[in-house]
Parts: structure tokens; C-alpha cells; sequence
């Protein structure tokens, strides 16, 4: 059988794929599944992704030992544990804890793949350990990029270039957007933080004033853990 | 004001953008817009786009004078004069002549845009004269790719750098997907036939046989003709 690799700009364009044919790879590398990877990296149970902040905040009712994650337009909203920083994903905060998570973009395309045949969670920093596995499981792969308010952006495409350049010379057949995201890749990998930088997107995060949270988020391969979709559930694939 | 410069990856993304604040370039490179381009440029008195086969052939019982142009999936609807190959539109064909054309996709993307300030036709054929008359109008820009069943393909998108390339030192604040559209025309520009030979769309198009079409569609500035739509009709802009 050819595999197909194919790479869905923004989760609008979710409704053209039979999600239901594919591995899925939730991106939304600014910032939740750099955050989501970097957690469950660092020894949380388990991390949950949810739409709304009301389903967040319904958690801390269930009287459990949860830590609650909520970010709206790129920051913490009030009463809440905290929001998508990576640096709140840390051993210390996060080991052991389940977290409860709901964000602008990746919660939104992760929703909308739900009747994929696995979904998994990707990131610079898990990069080369998500693509050794991708490469083994003779599946159709579809990488969704989260994208910013539905439309397309520049580092999720950028990230899922990098896995086309992983996964290409391994009988993948390509559709356009592969293409077109790998050469982006290949333009952008010397220095992606600075080719990132011209970017609008770049200007607005800036003005959140998160840049150590992109220095952070563009760290190739800092960890080896891929979050699994397990029910309602993100855990550590084993 | 700060001009935007905006390209809309496929007409699935269109519902994102508030249309009506934009000039509107519609580009859908093979074949329509290159056709509506060679045709206008050679002296077609207008050409009516419209979504459905049927819409066109009910020209045909108007009794005018009208040429009837109708393809599905890239071929010629059975019964109709022409289909959307560049070759149909020469002098001896058009000169003077209404034509009505319906296509797969390029049409689709014209009538999503109707609500735009001014909705004209792009295609290699027209690239300098178009981004000349563009980089004067003093209007926000959105170049809406055609793309292939709503997706994204990257022989649209490519156009929509070479716009990019020639207006982004005009003022005009540009978005990801300008940016990366600019940045793929960079890797094309050379040689965009070859470029786009790995594509999937250049794979089926080649089944079709319309391997000089894709050549012709490829020609760089050999006309100065700019189609606008004026009511119904696509007409040379004055």
C-alpha cells in the first residue's frame, strides 16, 4: 500500500480528509502542544484537553487533585492554575498531576480529529522521537496544524516541514501542502526563531511579551515522550 | 492607512476574511484564469463566469451569439464549444465575442468573493501589469488561490508570491500566508514548470494531457490585459 503524508493547513480544511484514514499529529507549536509534550515529558499523569473554559473550570469542582490550564488570545485566564507557558510545565509543578487544559487553536483542531485512527501530539522538542515512530507504523500520516483563529500560520506549517523532511525518503506519498511546508522548512531551519520573526504572528506573541516562550518552544529534541490520545486523555505512549 | 497585502490559501478560508474590505484577485493558474486572461487580452468582449453547467448551457437557448465553455475534473463538458484550455481563446476564437465559462474551481472562488470592492483576474500572463495597477490602487489586497476542491495547491499559491514578490516593498503589511507564498515563489521562480512537476496536481494534470496547456499557463507577462468584473461580466479593466 502507498502511505500517504499529508499536512492540513488549518483545522477549516479538516472537513476535506477522511480523518477517520489517518494517524493524526496535532501542531500548535505557539504554545500548547510544545507545552503539552514538554508535561508529559516531565511526568504528568496525564493531560486533558478541553474546548471551553467552563469544562476546565467544572474539574476543580470534581473536588480532585487537578491543576487547571486556561488561556484565551494568549493569556492566563483569571483563576487559573496557569495557562500555556512551557515554563509551567516543569517536574516540579506538573509530576504525577493530571492536567486540565483548554487553549485558543490546539484544543480546537484536536476536537475536530477526534474519529482519527490515533491521535498524537507534536512539537520541536519532540521531534525526532515522534518522527522515528510516525516512520514504523505503516499508516496514513496527516499532520493538522493548528493554525490561529483558523487560518493558516507560519511556525505550525514550519514544524510539520520538518516532519515531511523526516518522513520523505520512506515511500510517503506527498500532497501540495507537504511540499509546500517542507521547502518552508528547509528555507527557515538555520534559524527558525529569526525566520519566524517577520512573521505577524511573531509581532502579536512579542507584544504578549512570551519570547523566552518562543526561544523555548523552537528547542529541537529536548525530549523523547509522544502524548497519545487515550479516551479523553493525553498520556505518554508507551 | 496601512495597506494589507493578504492571500486567502484556498476559497475554504474565504468565510475568514471580510471580503468586502479588499481588492480581490482570483487565480486559479490551471487553467482558468489563465484562459479568462489570454481571452480578454485577446479582444473576447466579455466573459460571464458562472457556477454550474447548467446556468451555461441555458445561455445557449438565449439565441445570442455566445461561446459556451463547461469542464468538469479537467475535461469538456460534452456539447460545449470549449473547455478551459488557453488554446480555445485566441483571436480567431474570441475576437469580439461574449463567452460563458464554468470551471471546477476558479468560478467557485469568484462568486465567494462577490461582495470584494473589485474583483480582477491574475495568471502569469498578466503578472506585471497586474501588480503594477495593484500597487497603485491604495486598498487592502486579498489574492485568493482557486486551490483544487477547496484545498491548497501550490500552482496558485505560487502566483500569489510572484504578486507578493512584486509589491511587498510598496508599503503593504503582509500576512503568514503572503509570506510563505513569496518565500515558495522564491524556490520556484527559476524554473516554476519543474518546480511544480512533484506536485500532485501536476501528476493528474498530466494524465489529462494537457502538458502544453500547463507550458502556456506558465508564460510570464505576454499579456497586459487586466479582466475586471463589472456586473456579470469580466471585461478589460480601461
Amino acid at each position: 500500500m502507498t502511505k500517504n503524508l499529508h499536512v492540513c493547513l488549518t483545522p477549516a480544511l479538516l472537513p476535506l480528509f477522511n480523518v477517520e484514514e489517518y494517524i493524526v499529529v496535532i501542531i500548535d507549536i505557539f504554545r500548547a502542544t510544545s507545552s503539552i509534550c514538554y508535561g508529559i515529558e516531565n511526568g504528568a499523569e496525564a493531560i486533558i484537553p478541553v474546548s471551553q473554559v467552563e469544562e476546565c473550570s467544572a474539574y476543580r469542582e470534581k473536588g480532585l487533585d487537578y491543576l487547571l490550564a486556561a488561556e484565551r488570545d494568549g493569556k492566563v485566564v483569571d483563576g487559573f492554575d496557569f495557562g500555556n507557558s512551557p515554563f509551567s510545565y516543569t517536574v516540579e509543578k506538573v509530576a504525577g498531576k493530571t492536567i486540565v487544559l483548554t487553549t485558543t487553536n490546539g484544543t480546537h483542531a484536536l476536537h475536530l480529529s477526534r474519529s482519527a485512527k490515533k491521535i498524537v501530539i507534536g512539537s520541536f522538542l519532540n521531534l525526532t522521537a515522534l518522527s522515528n515512530w510516525l516512520k514504523i507504523q505503516n499508516e496514513n500520516i496527516l499532520l493538522v496544524c493548528a493554525g490561529w483563529k483558523n487560518n493558516f500560520n507560519l511556525e505550525d506549517t514550519l514544524f510539520a516541514g520538518a516532519v515531511v523532511n523526516q518522513l520523505k525518503d520512506n515511500g510517503f506519498e506527498l500532497d501540495d501542502a507537504a511540499i509546500a511546508a517542507n521547502d518552508l522548512f528547509q528555507i527557515g531551519k538555520a534559524d527558525i526563531n529569526q525566520y519566524l520573526k517577520k512573521t505577524s504572528h511573531g509581532e502579536r506573541l512579542k507584544k504578549l511579551g512570551i519570547e523566552k516562550d518562543i526561544e523555548f518552544c523552537l528547542q529541537i529534541d529536548i525530549a523523547t515522550a509522544i502524548p497519545i490520545l487515550d479516551g479523553e486523555r493525553l498520556v505518554k505512549l508507551q
